[in-house]
């Protein structure tokens, strides 16, 4: 706790200035707890690196976008990614389309409502005890709760830790 | 039958050049049957409009890019889609993905292999017989069937006319 603490306080101007350039960085732009990571502008019009679909509870389709930096790596097979690398998870409820040509249980699942965006920010400097990568997690444009920030880098490392701990990869 | 073979006779070239306009037309370019779809250049790049899952024997994530005008037109919620709109749909296998950190049994599921390619392209004089649309679904670069794209349309318009016979809604 009093690692975090100390880390967000420091990264909150810098997370505000390196992650949304073309933002000014304003006392209201909101920050993910311990990283300081913000949502960064014009992230929907990405290109995108691959879909992914989470079951149980969760029950949400999902797009991973990434910055232009982080495309690049992707396509050349560079790793560790370079800083200034972004990623965007969007995410929207798994809903079944119900089909008039045919009657039968559906068999095709769609985006529903938006859920939530999720984002990582390398930085190998400010990131460095976690993997190089800052976390974010946005709830209609509200960061989620510190505790939940603290279950994101040791889920990566644990998982993926071969692959610079990003889970995705790219999607041909 | 007779139909499908003299729309798909004298299309093959307007659909080369209309379809792919940076690719010079040669005889050796992939084109659908009935429609001459073409694989549009570059449309990897593209941006998305929303992800898919298709269950069943199929299992597969998918996501859907737009060309910048099919972007704009659902951006700007118009309908008809206007003229040189074209959709990609990408698709892979739908696999589960273990966790190390999780032993039971898998709740995510990321994009396997690829598995098809299909397009649909808006001209609505060229394909005014099939609602302004035409279709194209290649698999490893080759079209399939004609038998497989004559069902494109028929299971379009029985189920979203109201939407310019497209499934695929913008998710935000």
């Amino acid at each position: 706790m009093m690692r975090s603490s100390v880390i967000a306080s420091s990264l909150i101007f810098a997370s505000a200035i390196g992650v949304t350039p073309l933002a000014a960085p304003t006392a209201n732009v909101e920050h993910s707890p311990i990283y300081g990571v913000t949502i960064p502008v014009g992230y929907r019009n990405w290109q995108f690196v691959a879909p992914a679909h989470e079951g149980g509870s969760l029950n949400e389709l999902r797009v991973i976008v990434g910055n232009d930096k982080a495309m690049k790596a992707y396509r050349t097979d560079t790793l560790p990614f370079p800083d200034g690398s972004i990623l965007v998870k969007l995410a929207w409820r798994h809903v079944p389309l119900a089909l008039k040509s045919d009657p039968g249980p559906p068999q095709a699942f769609l985006a529903g409502h938006a859920t939530s965006v999720q984002i990582m920010v390398k930085d190998s400097k400010k990131y460095a005890s976690t993997g190089g990568w800052g976390f974010g997690k946005f709830i209609d444009g509200k960061a989620t709760d510190e505790a939940q920030h603290q279950t994101c880098f040791s889920c990566h490392e644990a998982n993926v830790k071969e692959h610079d701990i990003v889970f995705t990869h790219y999607a041909p």
